[in-house]
């Protein structure tokens, strides 16, 4: 299989992001995760961390919210829909111990004082996936407002359940949010 | 007034936790914000960075439960006490664009994987606090078990909404949570 160096560098830069942090992380350290020859890390990102760390932003926006769409289209019923998105996101924790996403968490707290373009950049991925959410609830009779608040209620309750998750190193905070699902939509 | 060294670096480690990560923290950045002498770290704290972390997540844990629970004592209503409390740390961060115990997530997230003391402190807070809620929520006709839930659903919202109000730079995501608690409560 031929290796795509310039997304095994933004995947690395995004697992390396929170594990070590932003400061934390340095240029070394995303080359030898993402296992790419040296010179490569300039040639495709002249600008350094933060050109990596935005791309790393818009890699994981782009895929977790494509799989979150996926997944919501699978079930007619929003609240099913929703509640079966967050179980198979605990599952896959079980699994892996590790959740799409985060990295985004990890690095609005760091960076959202020093760096108004990452800050800004996060702020579109929580929204984006809001507005997935939202999407199937305005089937569900909600005008755009009320859907997409409450999508952004949904996206908090995800958000801090899996950092909940990751502090006890099981996924009863998520399994549990889902069953309030109900609750906060109809 | 008299200076307390020791807690002075507790509390620059702790907000270093959320600017610069655990990695990114040095010992330099803690004497440096905490305007403690050079050779005052080692005193207080022989073993260095990690032994600053967990006392950072002490004290964080110490002071923010005591905060919730104090907070949540000024209202009968269960409901109402929440849902103040949460109002006002929107407020707090309209004002001061900071949340007590973003490290605490901060933290969790880089560690979570690396230091199993630093995980098990960390999840002890989100117990801790948990419980606050839990508490005012017995009163209320839920038995312990019950009650403990709802209160970690509640930290959950909470700590989600931190998140993404510090992505927004606005108390939105937090407000918007504090209107969703009867509905989780009732």
């Amino acid at each position: 299989m031929k290796r795509n160096t310039r997304e095994e560098l933004i995947k690395a830069t995004a697992k390396l992001l929170q594990m070590k942090g932003y400061v934390g992380t340095g240029l070394n350290d995303i080359i030898r995760l993402s296992g790419a020859p040296k010179g490569s890390l300039y040639y495709h990102f002249p600008q350094g961390k933060e050109q990596l760390a935005m791309e790393a932003v818009n890699w994981t926006k782009k895929n977790v919210t494509d799989f979150i769409k996926r997944r919501l289209t699978l079930y007619e019923d929003p609240v099913q829909a929703i509640q079966q998105f967050i179980i198979e996101s605990a599952e896959r924790f079980e699994k892996d111990n590790y959740f799409f996403g985060v990295p985004i968490t990890a690095l609005v707290l760091e960076t959202s004082s020093t760096s108004e373009n990452l800050r800004k950049s996060c702020n579109e991925v929580f929204e984006a996936w809001g507005k997935e959410f939202s999407e199937v609830l305005k089937t569900n009779g909600y005008d755009n407002e009320e859907a997409f608040e409450i999508g952004m209620n949904i996206n908090s309750m995800i958000q801090g359940a899996f950092v909940i998750s990751m502090a006890r190193n099981d996924a009863t905070a998520i399994k549990s949010i889902a069953q309030k699902i109900p609750l906060i939509i109809d």
